[in-house]
């Protein structure tokens, strides 16, 4: 089936999330019949991308710069913090524009299935940001979902000892759903209606 | 959401077929997760296979090498070509392991909507094929779509001059389906179902 070379990028391919072994050689296809129109430049936009992709020490999110554009951004508001699980998360309420704050991308939730501690949360520059001073609110922003809710009490509790107010996104988040796949209305909506933790 | 170089990175993995802009995101995320383990291999397998794809002047399929695996194989009938509209539908039958010969690409179909004629399709080497003689039997695996039987009639009257047995995948094939999204058991019983065009 057209050499090892088309194979493995094949095999590549089908390991992309949302991409399975049949829509992975549909991609593939597709790109091969244009390999200088349309792979290559695919190939050297990833390659790119690699090389310049970085982690924000700030706030977790993934940007070609570090603070990222988010953090560098003086027209954000740094006294708000807005919690999510992912970048993915981070993504979906930038796209739908409904936080004018900055963000804490924790990178997961607790979770004792997945064998995910606190230790595993990037939640230090957090505190680091708390302890700094200046932030007003803190908005958990995290999935309706049981690691979701444990992560939001276990955070709530570590934050207690700071003077700021924490509220939970609310109305919106459907139950057992995640954040990134909801449309920006009900995106829009569940910030909206935050209420005290 | 995480600068350009990784929005281009999101716009060129949406137009792949199969692949919405949800799906681009997570796939992007994902590597952009992993640049050095996951992105990297992808772009450098995409670099390679790009600079490195054929398409094979004696049957049309894509490969490595010029003439392809399945042409250069002394282990396939080259006496039996199995005709079909693209690289993908070989690829399928392929994969379904039920074709020992050797195959044609049109590379699609006859279609007065798409402005496709009989200039549009890779016909020429199998005429050539024909003339240079040892081809036994042609099965034309062509879509059960009007565009396919179309084609399917238009190439039996051009190789009626021919005096070789022409027949075509009948049972299996379902109503206006294309070849390629077919299960295995399918297309192995298609095409030993086939008829005399
Ligand atoms: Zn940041
Ligand atoms: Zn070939």
């Amino acid at each position: 089936m057209g050499g090892t070379d088309i194979e493995r990028l094949i095999a590549l391919l089908a390991r992309l999330p949302g991409l399975g072994p049949r829509s992975a050689r549909r991609a593939a296809l597709a790109l091969l019949r244009q390999p200088q129109t349309r792979m290559l430049p695919l190939a050297q936009a990833m390659e790119q991308a690699a090389r310049a992709v970085k982690t924000c020490a700030t706030c977790g999110n993934l940007d070609t710069r570090d603070p990222c554009g988010i953090c560098a951004d003086p027209a954000r508001d740094r006294g708000l913090v807005c919690v999510v699980e992912t970048v993915g998360d981070l993504w979906a309420l930038e796209r739908a524009g409904v936080h004018r704050g900055v963000y804490q991308v924790l990178g997961g939730t607790l979770s004792a299935l997945a064998g995910l501690g606190p230790e595993d949360l990037n939640v230090g520059p957090l505190f680091a940001r708390l302890e700094q001073g200046g932030v007003r609110e803190i908005i958990l922003a995290l999935g309706a979902t049981v690691e979701g809710a444990t992560t939001s009490h276990w955070l709530q509790d570590r934050l207690a000892r700071f003077d700021v107010p924490v509220s939970r996104v609310g109305q919106g988040v459907p139950m057992g759903g995640a954040l990134d796949v909801l449309d920006d209305g009900t995106l829009a909506a569940a910030l909206l209606a935050r209420r005290p933790a």
